[in-house]
């Protein structure tokens, strides 16, 4: 059995969650569900592994070779490891979408793996949070999902000073490349990926770059330049005004943002001309949710609207609109603006413990008592020393120990203790001892 | 994007779970997690891949050649899909041990895989409920963990006519095979795998390869059956003592069981020659809980006690209890008792709708509220017509509408339906609805 090569530590770009981490991800998780369930949406989920022409259909050769876990199985299929949850989700969606009133509203919170070098906020296992909806019609979807995600944020304890969403069009956007730079498909291609990487290139360079794209020609030069110094909600209208661009949908949410009953969500949003995902199926608007602290100002969502998700399944045209917010980039969010609770200790309420053999015997019925009234405990078995018993209590955080035996206790009573101000009571162990652990743990 | 070949469904042995799936898995999650934190257990979880080392240090070549999911990762390593979660818990537990006052009580719901022909019960990815204690003095791990998983059984409805604990000691089995009937290592390996078919081929067969074992002598004859004639607690010691066995782990839980505290569990403790996890790890006691439905006579759920789990690593030994009960297995056995809630429609409470364009501006103003007031709902948004509206509300099962918009409620008034008995109310917009909804909610 002994091998002392065997590493301790997990495999690269994966994490060991200790408890301690553990209930950080499970309060991350349970934010999620208790939101989504909010706003009507139904939690679904899917297979680890897909064949690997799903993800070849929906996104290409290049996040293919690049990114993705693939190996080929016993039965000779070449499978992958889920790096995203948008093509089971369109897989399983295609199924149901004709048999089902509409909209759907699902979430999901998978782990995916992609084959990434580890770095800050980024790792080779993460957990996604997935909300979608499927044929709400264009604008109230884009409004639903942004009402959704700052609540979440709200939930965490974030507000405008913590976060933005940051939107464009993919209406706008395409429409500029192709009707007005008059770009072939695979230039729009390149255009993207330049607009992808603009804020992590430079001003200079980046400006650079793009002006090559308007081959020379002034006009396309100061409508490019017009075109990313755009930065509100309010800019936006006149440039589309001022060039004749046509983006209908883009427009029916600028008016309907507008209005008084959105009032409470419209702070949070920000139109940002270099949000495009590119290598991407959107249609629609695209967003991004940027962290607003100056060390890490980088985006920890992405999403938008599509189309024709389906059409990879030969389904008929099925609009939709959805984001991905990752549990790595969100708790660094949480971390670096001071809004992680403290998760160091347990849950746990009691700790039940004998200081002699002869007492000990009643610790499964205190036990029982405890969880029949649904407080959680830890026992220690058997006969303890006082040491042992405390250490034990310290680390995991009990709210109250129940000592059995203590030397300064009447015979056939039981210590109560109170471990944040150490105060105390003693009861018959026959008696209502457990009122006295249901107002100790209130108080 | 289109490929007319793309299937719809899952991969080979792998589910697709949909909301009403979801629901039912949230429900045995919840459960699992609600048990083990009543006993005072924290919440873990570790990576999808492990080094292939890992598996094969802790269970030799087979299992990796059959059944596990493996591949060289890009930095040419093997990799394995992790199959179980033992390995990857002890090689946490490895890493803090030390320093952690002990014992350690962890559970963990992950998914894992394995490469097997897709059956009833028997899927490539499940999901797996592991509890484990670390050093926790025998016999009281066992006895926690016995009430552990009784308590996990009757939350769900189960009771003594539905399952058991069916129980052996590896104490006792290793020690007949090796100073009994001399078996060499190979020979036991042998011997416990034909244990481990009985259930499966027959009294007669496994008789007959039963017997080949004595080797002719008689003693050994007798000793063998009268051994896996052994059907209770109560034939065990006498059985013991007979043949003068030397088992003081199994003796003393054997005594401990006996006592007055633990006559709830008692019951549900059977003694049963035929449990010997061969393949494992195991040093002290095994069990498997099993069903005892006559059609599905079947066992759900493995463990055991183990003394050296750590010892890949090269660390000193640290004993241990644990077990691992799959959700596949489990949905089973709760259907086949008819023990599972009716989980078809979604926990959403209510739908917002409106019948006019002019009315629907106050859709996300009541939405808001009822979300302020942790009350769950879905909107329809825009104009809708009577029969989408109850339509959709049929389908996710809503137990309140609140409708705008219609012609009989007066004007600047709202309709609060509960869709159970169609009774409904009507409020003034601005009025206090809520407490309208609330109470309609409760009753």
């Amino acid at each position: 059995m002994s091998n002392s090569n065997l590493s301790k530590l997990p495999y690269k770009g994966c994490r060991d969650l200790f408890p301690k981490d553990k209930r950080v991800q499970d309060f991350l998780f349970e934010t999620f569900s208790d939101v989504a369930k909010l706003f009507g949406f139904e939690s679904y989920d899917g297979p680890l592994l897909e064949p690997i022409e799903l993800y070849l259909a929906k996104s290409g050769q290049e996040l293919i070779n690049e990114q993705i876990y693939s190996f080929v199985d016993r039965g000779e299929r070449t499978v992958a490891i889920r790096p995203e949850m948008t093509p089971t989700l369109a897989r399983m969606v295609a199924q149901v979408h004709r048999e089902v009133p509409l909209p759907l509203r699902w979430f999901s919170i998978p782990n995916l793996m992609r084959y990434e070098r580890p770095q800050k906020g980024r790792l080779r296992e993460h957990w996604q949070f997935n909300c979608d909806i499927f044929s709400l019609e264009s604008p109230y979807g884009e409004i639903e999902i942004f009402q959704l995600l700052v609540e979440v944020f709200k939930r965490f304890g974030a507000n405008r000073n913590h976060f933005a969403i940051h939107f464009n069009s993919r209406e706008l956007v395409d429409g500029l490349a192709k009707n007005y730079l008059h770009l072939s498909s695979e230039q729009s291609y390149a255009f993207y990926k330049l607009i992808d990487r603009s804020k992590k290139i430079g001003q200079k360079e980046f400006k650079k770059e793009l002006l090559a794209y308007a081959g020379g020609d002034t006009n396309k030069q100061s409508f490019l330049e017009n075109y990313f110094a755009l930065n509100s909600l309010e800019s936006l209208s006149p440039f589309i005004s001022k060039y004749q661009l046509a983006c209908p949908r883009l427009a029916s949410f600028l008016e309907l943002i507008q209005k008084e009953e959105f009032s409470l969500l419209k702070p949070f949003l920000v139109y940002d001309p270099t949000i495009v995902r590119g290598l991407d199926y959107y249609t629609g608007l695209v967003f991004e949710v940027f962290n607003l602290h100056p060390d890490h100002n980088r985006a920890l969502c992405g999403g938008g609207a599509y189309d024709n998700l389906l059409g990879i399944f030969n389904e008929k045209p099925l609009g939709g609109i959805g984001f991905g917010l990752g549990d790595v980039t969100l708790k660094d969010f949480l971390e670096c603006h001071q809004l992680l609770p403290d998760f160091s200790k347990s849950k746990t309420q009691v700790l039940v413990a004998a200081l002699d053999e002869k007492n000990s015997s009643f610790i499964p019925i205190i036990a029982n008592q405890l969880r029949a009234n649904h407080i959680s405990c830890d026992v220690l078995w058997g006969e303890q020393k006082t040491k042992k018993i405390f250490n034990y209590s310290d680390h995991k955080g009990h709210q109250m120990i129940i000592l059995l035996g203590d030397s300064n206790t009447p015979q056939g009573e039981l210590l109560v203790k109170k471990t944040k101000d150490r105060s105390h009571v003693t009861c018959p162990i026959d008696g209502d001892w457990i009122q006295q652990v249901k107002t100790g743990l209130l108080s």
